[in-house]
């Protein structure tokens, strides 16, 4: 028996979850977690099925895509690991508990590689046997020093790319490529403070709660969809120093978490916003 | 057009969803919303669908009947606002927050009248146009008193009792004829600091958190199904006084929630554990 | 005996800690709680320091003004139970949760009246022996208007002004009057969302959290001093109504809490910033 | 110029604050951040007061001897830090938590050693060239397992001994010899769960939250002071193995936060419970 995921994504119509899993059912799938959702604003029908049983891919498929609206994209992803390749610049925290968490086992991954605009992290990175490439950007235009990055990517295979703490932007021909494949970390709790120095807006403006958003990376900087925030409190007694200090904490968790979703094969998107079921 | 909201629970089998959602499909009934669960480790099936159209009670649930597990529990709502009976002691806060917000729509529910065993709370509650009995305990029996309260309970014909502080334990046989219709909030975040002033106990055990617990209940005294819990973080400035009065808001809120999720139809009963759709 | 509390806020220079308390001691005033607070970044020093014995205040507050740099700011604020007026417009529930707090004692202040500038809220405010005024703005200039509620307010010498979803904009000149005196909760987590449907903005974003905002208001739409911020988790299933619903428990928690700070003497004002002590 | 912390505990008297800072003041000590508590109930004084100038401990300490009640405790802290040596058993989250941590600078601490009963973190330990112990209790009393560990322990002069989710009870010897300086983290919100096993008895009471305690080790088997507690929700799909890995993280946040307050010289011990300033 094997285990696979069917993520369904189309127009909403009467029957849908019938039809689906009717024909689960037909095919002598079990189904071991379901979750739907419509979008009654843009009459959008979402559904995730955990399934359990003998596969018969291509007859499945073919059934569905017979029973589905037109334009429907449904996917059977199977249970291997995701690889994914992790890019940073300096901050040791986002990388360290992605590499701890998936040491000690609780996020499912497999890092293929880690790439760095500087060789800071290269130390963390081997202690744990992945391997680090550092790929300077000193002396290079953006797109060279991307094509020098893509070389390094495109031969790991990546499924996702995850930026833990990568300060460049990125050129809309790098995004173009990995369409809601590139998962970001910002340091703020967005649409507040987009842009550089969250910390210290923060600290001028006197909020009095900080946060984190983990977003997929699109050409609008910072305005890709939104996989995950958090916050926590702050006050009078924090200056920006402190305020970043603290925001590194829930960067490292709102990351995480998001990429777990993501991974686990949770997480839709629907232009700019992102179904999680 | 109507709308009505189906309940199942019964023993896990194969193809459940799919019978299930073949059936509205058949009686042309939409589904709005669905959620299911499946509790492996007793073999349960919880399924809670929101469905709109034109309903054939009879037919529709005979389908149902056909197609279930033997034993299976269903229950088609109808969209009719709950009926609550409260009892309350002398604390004016939960009974408040519920009065409030069934006034300013955030809890949409119907208050037939509220109970106390002192009349402290009677000018709070005539306040909103509901009818207060007072029922004093003093020189009564335990039986004899609840035999009161219930002549008076039972002339409401409500839905639930709510608890909002009222702090007399009930006997079996009170609580045998409201069975998973008793919603109690107790002042502690069980199981810490079971029974009597728990606030005291949890200062001299020096907590950095406290809590509350809306559940419901069951004969053994704070054991009965827990629906919702939240906390709230304290310090060593805390007091036990301090602390109580923190956690009136804890208090209230969670019952609110609780509640909130009881009179929309979310919450089913399993043994002593509430499964929330 | 009497319990007073005693504001600083000045210039940081060595030994203020020392001095201040010296005076204390020699005034024979038993220091109940202090707090103190240096901002390294602007020079300033605060400290709140709740005292207990036999005051005369003259001598007290001499012996301080010798001692204290040049400028400083020192108030003595006896244990008066603050009064405030609340202006609303159509919302009942930041005005409920202020009436009921007030009413079971949780919130220790006198709600000397309540102005609407629409008659909706006025059977609520009756309901708790409070005279309500209703205002209208009809066919009234913002100039005339304001006016009119300022013959209301000023006749009733409140210490602070609550705007518990009152939704017009003040005019500098009602603004200069009340300086570091009005209390206003916003219905997003500043400064994401400001100005008009913030719930609206934040469903388009796709949020995954949404929050409310108490500040002291300034002719800075939106940018006055932050007293308190809090913020709820939500999801793809809300719609922006489901968000504003959901936001209306954040806004009266957020709302009350910083107003119980602000009445019981907690809050520094020093530029755009609050000191909470 | 030198940065040091004054912790001072004694009983209350009129004037502390007063007498203290004056004291700090005459020796010139500039006082950076200053916290004192007095808790009316057991009469007792705590103040943590960070000093930045040209110390002379002895006259400066003599002074305050001088000053304060008889049988006051009083240390004058340098910046030094810290040293802790880490027991565990096998599980890494805890332990590699504290690891990164102190690697990406976020916890200011030597890591001495780790000393496990089991070789199966020794792997880790060593990627971040610490020294492991790897002391089997394999055919040996506890009595004889605690001289092995106290042999390694003893040899490297640590301030604390931190028990990351070493699951072996230590006698009352051993506890004697380290008083308040053993940290544990205990996998429940206590004083729920009690004991072994918390997250199945957690499941099989059907809460909705569930939550970690940091605590001094004291000889009563998870009852020493706490220091530091914090909580996750959870609803019915988590079994008892979902909760015991969801459990993780809040374990190893809330024993890095309990460790850090600890580390910086925040936490008073009184009785059974702590103060931190």
């Amino acid at each position: 028996m094997e285990k696979k995921t069917l993520l369904t994504h189309c127009s909403d119509a009467p029957g849908l979850i019938s039809k689906i899993t009717n024909i689960c059912y037909k095919h002598q799938l079990n189904i071991i977690h379901n979750n739907e959702f419509v979008d009654y604003v843009s009459g959008h029908f979402f559904m995730r099925t955990e399934l359990e049983g003998y596969f018969n891919d291509h007859t499945f498929l073919a059934d569905l895509d017979h029973a589905l609206p037109q334009g429907a994209k449904r996917t059977l992803v199977d249970s291997t690991r995701k690889r994914i390749v992790i890019l940073v610049t300096k901050e040791a925290h986002c990388l360290g508990d992605i590499l701890m968490k998936t040491y000690d086992g609780s996020l499912d991954v497999e890092i293929a590689a880690v790439i760095g605009n500087y060789d800071t992290l290269q130390g963390l990175t081997e202690k744990f046997d992945i391997p680090y490439h550092y790929v300077s950007h000193e002396g290079l235009s953006r797109e060279e020093h991307e094509a020098e990055m893509l070389k390094v990517i495109d031969s790991y295979q990546a499924d996702y790319l995850v930026l833990a703490k990568y300060m460049r932007v990125l050129t809309p021909d790098f995004v173009a490529r990995y369409q809601h494949k590139i998962i970001n970390i910002h340091h703020s709790f967005l649409p507040a403070f987009i842009g550089a120095k969250p910390y210290q807006q923060a600290y001028d403006r006197g909020v009095k709660i900080i946060g984190a958003t983990a977003h997929f990376v699109t050409n609008d900087l910072d305005e890709g969809p939104i996989i995950k925030q958090d916050v926590i409190p702050v006050d009078h007694t924090f200056a920006a120093a402190d305020m970043a200090q603290a925001g590194r904490d829930v960067e490292k968790n709102v990351l995480s978490k998001a990429l777990s979703k993501v991974i686990n094969d949770h997480v839709f998107v629907q232009g700019n916003k992102t179904v999680i079921l």
